[in-house]
């Protein structure tokens, strides 16, 4: 990798100065002056007018009659009654159907009901009255009708009657055309399991390109260029003729970023670099041939924030639309959650309904968690100068997914097992969303105690009694009502390399400086169920290198494992399988899930059990491996107060 | 065209009854079982997942510094402080960029700020935290995490995760793929000037396959089908087995729904044949090898409605999803609405937001009038057994348009001219949407008694004083605010054939017989001046051929006499120049604009009055001809109370 001058300072610019400066720095060069193009019909689906359209014919072009009967003079059948029918010859009337020409020889419709034919005659009983069920010309058009203004969306009915209107063409909002270029040596175009250390896959165009699409744009990226000031220069020149915003991918480290602003500044000018939100902070606003230029961090939350804030707003109005609403959700915050002062900080969370609210729960803050924004069901902001939230604390949140799935979501804080996602697949299908936050077993337990989740799983180990949960549901929650239900009973032990090289196979191993051992969190039940072991073993944790290094799941342990990050964890079989690591069994224990039914109702309660007891449950924890299913389903115990 | 048999009687199935038939059948064949197919990752955006999604590696890969710094062991730097920093010599130390590998002699990383490189060496004054500032192998994900389960729909944050995770495909919903047969030998592929009475532009398919797209639906089309059984069966025997859905666009006349029912039954079995809604009854619904097959009326009103009824849920269910709520607001009705009794009637409304409220517009019910669709602001339901709805009686209204649009929207109720469309184009630009209904001079007065509309165009000639206008307004609206402003002047005369071919040159030449008038509805001010014009030279209405047969607009009397429809009628120069006819000045007038302010506001009326007033308007108005501009944007009286 090349190195650069390393640049530490960057602005830090307030989120609405840096709008306000990219906004006015655009509107002064003309931008947002709504550009048209002529579109076949039959594509303008989703379009925005630029002009108005007029219809180009009348239509129908004819008389036409309106019913299935006959044409006829009206004037001819004046004299008809019950009593004294009139018998029209053959010459008189003409059959016609729904749609039909009535040539100007006729002048009124009878419908096919009322008329009676005798002898090839037709007979009426009652007179029609001039032009009834007769349909004019231009009826439903006429030639030079306004159909609809400019700045109107194109919908199916706009393009049945830009057909009938004789349209071939339609003058349309062209839509902004994005430029998409990733920078960095580091990149790959696709993911495999032989990638190099530092190797990174790159995910960000394809994100970005997505949003492009959702907000009407069209996207196009460039290949990935590496960390080459001459070749980003070459890319920026190929694009920039062709787009109306060039998004730059600039990585995650700071040389790179440096780059980008100065081959920016040497094309246009940079307006802004770096912005006062977290993430984020590095970005790049510019202008290059009066059209935007934004460089975006690396990391895919970083990247993603970046351009909502800023491509969004600009890729609607370039359209002449303005952004759709987001809804928003009053939620209390299920914990405290800090911020440092100067900057606006975005926070994704998971919602859940609790009682009669919602509740916010935030996810892994992390820069490089780009799967926060998988889970995430909106996002809040702490505005700078505000030290963060209590818990407890109300706060608005912007939604990210629609208000009818979170009012169907059940959450579980937790200990988690790879269960709970075969559990949640099955009760997606009964349209219920679980959503799992690892928090371990303890977590769990005390968000039981607030009341803030529906269920907790949990594998408590009591060290006095050998059971399992229940002495610790008896100890904080007692005075609440809640039921503890199995869901699987589980092998817990040692996962270790596959083969297991360094030759581990009972706990006194990890007592050897050389093997590095990888820990759960504290109050994890597997962290319990460690240090139990240990404790009977007579092993003290400070002998064990990695006893102080922790992740928060099995899997991640594991995948420490594969990874060779570390030698040896404590860990459910299942993770051990699906990494294909190897596994020494310590232990068996009940992995139980902990419910409150007065949060989380009757309904959703059956809705549960019934999927724990389901053949597509059961098969599935058999399958994987390492679950005994005996007590699963099986209500272990009670608590009614 | 080919004559069949006619088959009067069809069902009448109440529409609840018709989609629980329907519903039933589908289920009872398995139809709702969800199929997946598997698609590169790149290519699902909106799609929905068919099975839950596991990455295939874990991010990172490697132990990654999450900072720009060095990597160092953090043992080695236990003991610096500021009195006594600890200097680490070159093969100590690694220099990271964030994102880069810290390989495994290293266990930490100082941020680059609080590194000091001193000769080579690099001088810290505080000790490092072991796993400070690393991020751990799948900290964001882990080989075999779950990342979403199936039956959710994936955007972009979706599909940078996947590729993160290694995924080159992705097990999705299939999206069902609708086949659209128009039949009809009157259908056109293409509107022109030069099409025969009788012919019919095809649009209902392009409407329907919008309709498909917005619902995530794959929609082709076959090629028109004459009106030929064989033909018929033909094209469904091809399209049947590519289909998971088969539309039959069945035209308009009672012969030819026969006919599809009668290969509907040959292939598979015909469920219901005629419908109790109004539009929309004589729809087919049935089944062929377990799928559906809709056959919709020919008139588009009907067409969309049967399918927004069938077509849709239909189509959201068979992805797994639910169709999206509609918002609905609660509308007082302008005007009586009476219905009969047997039907579900459907009747599309335009809203605009009267004082507290909205009002409701009801639009033309034709069933041949497409534009009633492209208007539409909402649609609203008469149960059947209901008469229908009063006068300001409250009513639910399901909207077609965001509720934005309609919050921002002003009516004219009242006579029209095309420099209302003019204004339209500029007001939308200043996003505020007008909406006009065409109910005549006279009808705008009442409209503007009732408080129903914003502002009403009018041109009422008082036959004593020769004034326009201001008369009316004082006997109707004496005891209410109300300021009138001049829109335009116009010539109104006669409208005749290009190139006169009649020789009409007088009000006194439409009194022979053979000349077709055509009339505007009583109300009209153009009918006002017509029957002053007529009283001034003596000639009794009754002597005229066509004074009784009437049109409601301009371009619409213009339409017949372009059309040969007719052969005369009075109206403005406008019209006779939209659409190349010509025209015989008789009188000039004032056309103004009488507006409510109590219900317009303030706000409003500025925007309108600068619209009058802006270049863009006096331009347009200027070029079409026939309009003088002096008054243009005046105040020419007020009334307040």
């Amino acid at each position: 990798m090349i190195k650069m001058q390393r640049n530490i300072y960057i602005e830090n610019r307030p989120l609405e100065e840096a709008i306000r400066i990219f906004t006015d720095a655009l509107e002064a060069c003309g931008y947002f002056n709504l550009a048209g193009e002529r579109i076949p019909v039959r594509e303008t689906l989703g379009r925005v007018t630029s002009q108005p359209v007029y219809s180009h014919r009348s239509s129908p072009h004819y008389v036409a009659s309106a019913m299935d009967g006959i044409a006829v003079k009206a004037e001819a059948t004046a004299n008809a009654n019950e009593l004294h029918p009139i018998n029209l010859d053959p010459e008189e009337y003409l059959e016609v159907d729904t749609g039909d020409w009535v040539p100007s020889r006729f002048d009124a419709v009878v419908m096919i009901e009322e008329v009676n034919f005798i002898d090839g005659k037709a007979q009426l009983i009652k007179p029609a009255v001039p032009w009834q069920h007769v349909r004019s010309v231009g009826e439903d058009l006429v030639a030079r009708d306004l159909l609809i203004t400019s700045l109107v969306p194109i919908g199916p009915y706009e393009i049945a009657s830009f057909i009938t209107a004789a349209l071939e063409y339609v003058d349309v909002i062209k839509a902004p055309r994005v430029a998409i270029i990733p920078t960095g040596t580091e990149l790959r175009e696709q993911a495999s399991n032989d990638m190099e250390p530092g190797e990174i896959v790159e995910s960000n165009s394809s994100m970005l390109a997505g949003l492009c699409r959702q907000w009407g744009a069209i996207p196009f990226r460039h290949d990935i260029v590496i960390d080459d000031v001459d070749l980003l220069r070459q890319a920026v020149a190929e694009v920039k003729d062709q787009a109306d915003m060039i998004v730059i991918c600039s990585g995650s480290s700071a040389g790179r970023e440096d780059y980008s602003s100065s081959i920016v500044a040497e094309f246009g000018e940079v307006l802004v670099h770096g912005i006062a939100t977290r993430p984020g902070k590095p970005a790049i606003l510019g202008i290059i041939d009066n059209k935007p230029v934004i460089g975006v961090p690396g990391y895919p939350i970083s990247a993603q924030l970046i351009f909502n804030l800023f491509a969004r707003p600009i890729i609607y109005r370039k359209q002449g639309l303005e952004p759709p609403e987001t809804e928003s959700l009053i939620c209390s915050m299920s914990r405290k959650l800090a911020s440092s002062g100067g900057v606006d900080e975005f926070v994704y969370v998971n919602i859940a309904p609790i009682k009669d609210g919602y509740t916010a729960h935030p996810l892994n803050r992390g820069a490089g968690i780009s799967t926060s924004l998988v889970k995430a069901d909106g996002v809040l902001v702490i505005p700078r100068g505000n030290e963060g939230l209590q818990t407890g604390e109300k706060c608005r949140v912007e939604l990210r997914r629609p208000r009818k799935v979170i009012d169907r979501t059940i959450i579980s804080i937790g200990s988690h097992d790879i269960c709970l996602d075969f559990l949640a697949d099955i009760l997606q299908k009964q349209d219920l969303r679980l959503v799992s936050a690892n928090v371990g077993s303890m977590g769990g337990i005390m968000a039981l105690r607030r009341g803030d989740t529906h269920f907790a799983g949990i594998h408590l180990l009591d060290q006095e009694t050998g059971e399992y949960n229940i002495s610790y549901l008896n100890r904080y929650l007692g005075d609440r009502n809640w039921l503890l239900v199995n869901l699987v009973k589980r092998q817990q032990g040692l996962i270790v390399s596959s083969g297991n090289p360094l030759e581990i196979t009972t706990l006194f191993d990890l007592q050897q400086p050389a093997i590095r051992y990888i820990n759960r969190q504290a109050g994890a039940g597997t962290r319990v169920l460690f240090d139990f072991l240990l404790s009977n073993s007579h092993i003290k944790p400070e002998t064990i290198n990695g006893y102080t290094r922790e992740e928060y799941t099995h899997l991640a342990v594991a995948a420490a494992v594969k990874n060779n990050a570390a030698d040896a964890a404590l860990g459910i079989f299942a993770a051990a399988q699906a990494l294909d690591l190897d596994f020494i069994p310590l232990a068996e224990e009940r992995y139980d899930l902990a419910i409150l039914p007065d949060v989380m109702g009757e309904k959703n309660i059956d809705i549960l059990l019934s999927a724990i007891s389901s053949e597509a449950f059961q098969e599935r924890a058999k399958a994987f491996g390492g679950y005994s299913l005996e007590l699963s389903g099986q209500i272990i115990s009670e608590n009614t107060i």
